[in-house]
């Protein structure tokens, strides 16, 4: 949460800042997974209410829980907004727009019958959970993965060009090849088989019946196995960079002020300091002494 | 097995216990591939015994097997229990309960006709087979493989995590934009498409028939294809430390500071200094003296 | 661009060589850009035009369009022809075909009725989109995809003949086991579901019925689960070992010969010994003496 | 192939020996590159001849070349067994047992109409085509992938193994949960379906229809797709330590004689002895002459 938007003052606004926003004290920590535990059961509520065996049965009891839930988030949110100093910017926000868009629905469908059924839109409150993970000590962890994923970013995002661009040829292709009854009926449509198969899902909705459209998407199909292996080879490279670099010190040289060191480094590799400020030098005083004399 | 379990004295008790639950002697050896020998060919009578043609043909044959199989199973678990000096606390840990279920249904079946279809359950005691698995040489690499699944479970359980929230999301989406008529009745459902489409696996059993549905399901494949990388490159990293580590030593040399010697080096491959430090090097003292010299 | 096609005189033709063949000044790179879209809509253009529904709606917009894309590319065509030296040779090479390729099936429509079908050809011109990667920093990550996987290819190569191997002596099991109305009609039918079910793509159109071939394709798909560690493992590896190669030095510290020093470092992380030979210690000829003097 | 096949003498039957087994002169290069040619040919011939419309379009010219084809290859195989010391080690050999059975089936079809079905397992002999990637320098590279597989293998076991049992059980679970409606006819088809599932090749002609069952494959669907991690994780970590290990030197030490050492080591780690003989021990001639003494 951005430091721009607590409050300044001491009482209850801050108290309640301190409780909704932060995750410091015990009853805020308690704050915290009860309001996730909430949001998981709406959200189960709301799933559970799709069935239309259970709709029928249990109809009344979802509809009250449903009210209920939207009373408490309604509820959430007007303290949220009430402890911040500059409310709009939260509602603005990522989670703001979320929390906002969770409680319009059931609102709605008073003024619009069916509004109701765009409900569906609170399961993305289930995105709060990360909020909990911060608590339990996933944090390291998840930094490890981000860290590798964003290095990898780039090559990932080259090789999904890439697939895109060969799906667009290759659903071209069979596009040709085939008759429309096996279901190739358009350009987009064969696209959309050229990706069922190059990822390997294959739904089997569409498939090729002659020959020559069978041994294209056999090749396909190899193409999609063996090409599987770049995003996995770029990412476990990276992960392992990633995990040998926990290796590197955050400590700067006392000599050029130089970072990035690694743990086990005795000498700066931009000027030459010895870094190790426990044990002395074994090239002795005069280095130091020189140093000195040289700067 | 906990050693607290284990009878005292000297006697057919402890015989049997050595027997039964150790696999030093090559009795016991022997006992331990008998029992798993026949846990496997009673597990392929009862999967035999579901096949209606096998059935009609072999039926009697099965049951007689089957009341065998059941006799000698009991022997073993009393035989086990009357070894053991707290019986109870055996019947109530995991394979205590297992080999319980595994008797059960052909006894109950004599009171309650039909309950010999739970028969399965003994398919569980295939599990027994990993206590064989130690006889075998396969311990060390089993080692590894759990030491990799442990550090990378954490990672791999938040990977897991995110990959339940995308499908909750893609399945609440899909069941929006697509008729029922497609098969996606419910919003469990349509998560249970969505992970069927993640994974990759594609059974095909419902499927998107609109235009908007089939872009987001190729969005779903191409999400689902492009992050198996995640788990596999956790596993890899983790993977090569554990082998790294079973391999090379952590220590540097002290003479040069090189890293990354082989556990069973003595000699540092820079330097040429001595590295155990607990022993004398055989080459002498001489070699010592001419290195503090030479600093 | 083969610097042999470029004219050498100073004038409309050079200026307009640079703004089509190459991407320095800020006009060329608006080129690039410019055409790249217009390939995109083109190619857009084409595949909606494959959809009936849309085909009836907006044919005449798409025909008026087309014939819009054909006269700007055929323009573009003319135009790099003019500016280059030798505009045959040009018209041969990779993208040379292409360019034509992409403009003739609309001419040719007007001579024989129906060619236009031909246009889905006008797809490969996407590729061109590599070009503007160029433009962006793409280019780094690109070249360790590529180093990788021109290091892989080999194994990979291997790897595939292997599979084709596979598939084609399981294809042939199958074959004799499954009666045909299982869909097992010749042999590369056979073939063709051993590439789907050893892929993992697992379409469903052809299926084991027989106990005996729904065994045999247990075996296949578990050894395509397994065997898929094969390109993932050779590439993953490649890729670390370029991703380590970019970063670290090959040459060994010339004071105590430690090695794996980071390209950019200038002092020994170990000893401290300056490590760029080509250029003086900063901090002098003393440390040198010094260090020749402890030796 | 094992020299103590090998003919002695020199003359005709050397020659053959050495035109047939051996490929170092450019002549044997040849007949290699014809065989494979030949046997490719005559497999495809086999393929193209269960379609049942080339059969019928195409059957007299099939016919004809089949019989061309194994006549050359009775020659070839009494060719080869002339050649031979021990003609009767080589037919029992792999490549012997089939090279007998690809001619068989053609001959026995003159005894026994329709033996013939079985040429099929002429297919068998593409696979002396790995004979010809000798030829071409694929060794290196198969014998690093080689060296991975033989070390990971017991791990990959190990993992096949614990997946074999993981669908026994879940087979188990899904045949008590869903109806036999579903498919789920048996244990041994319900472990199909397992298979199906984990390797998530997702064929789709068994799919739970329950929502438990549904709830069931969800998790073995996300859990297959976790654990594709395992194998490949494990191959990835030993194919970069046989590449890393290409680094590793032939050479023994000129002290010890002990081998293995890194390309880049200055020292043996058995015995301190210097390694590189082209350049001198930079601590002297002092700790040359010592070792020496010390001996």
């Amino acid at each position: 949460m951005s430091s721009s938007l607590r409050p300044g003052g001491i009482g209850l606004r801050t108290w309640l800042f301190q409780l909704i926003f932060e995750s410091d004290t015990r009853l805020a920590k308690s704050f915290d997974i009860a309001l996730i535990s909430l949001i998981l059961v709406s959200v189960t509520v709301v799933m559970l209410d799709s069935v239309a065996l259970l709709r029928a049965r249990h109809g009344e009891l979802f509809y009250v829980m449903e009210w209920g839930f939207t009373l408490i988030f309604t509820l959430e949110l007007a303290l949220r907004l009430y402890c911040l100093d500059r409310p709009l910017r939260y509602l603005k926000s990522f989670y703001g727009i979320i929390d906002l868009l969770s409680i319009l629905p059931t609102w709605l469908s008073l003024l619009i019958p069916g509004a109701q059924s765009l409900l569906v839109v609170r399961i993305l409150r289930v995105l709060r959970v990360f909020r909990v993970l911060r608590l339990m000590e996933f944090l390291g962890e998840g930094k490890i993965l981000l860290q590798s994923l964003r290095r990898s970013s780039r090559k990932i995002l080259l090789f999904l060009f890439t697939v895109l661009m060969l799906v667009v040829i290759f659903g071209s292709l069979i596009y040709l090849i085939e008759p429309p009854e096996a279901g190739f009926t358009s350009i987009p449509k064969a696209v959309y088989w050229a990706i069922v198969t190059l990822t390997t899902v294959g739904y089997g909705d569409i498939t090729p019946l002659t020959p020559l459209g069978q041994f294209l998407s056999s090749m396909v199909m190899i193409m999609g196995y063996a090409i599987l292996a770049v995003p996995t080879g770029v990412f476990s490279a990276e992960m392992m960079r990633s995990i040998r670099e926990e290796r590197y010190s955050d400590e700067a040289c006392p000599g050029c002020g130089h970072e990035g060191h690694e743990r086990d480094a005795r000498y700066c590799r931009r000027c030459g300091t010895w870094l190790d400020e426990e044990t002395p030098d074994p090239h002795g005083e005069k280095r130091g002494d020189e140093q000195t004399a040289t700067q």
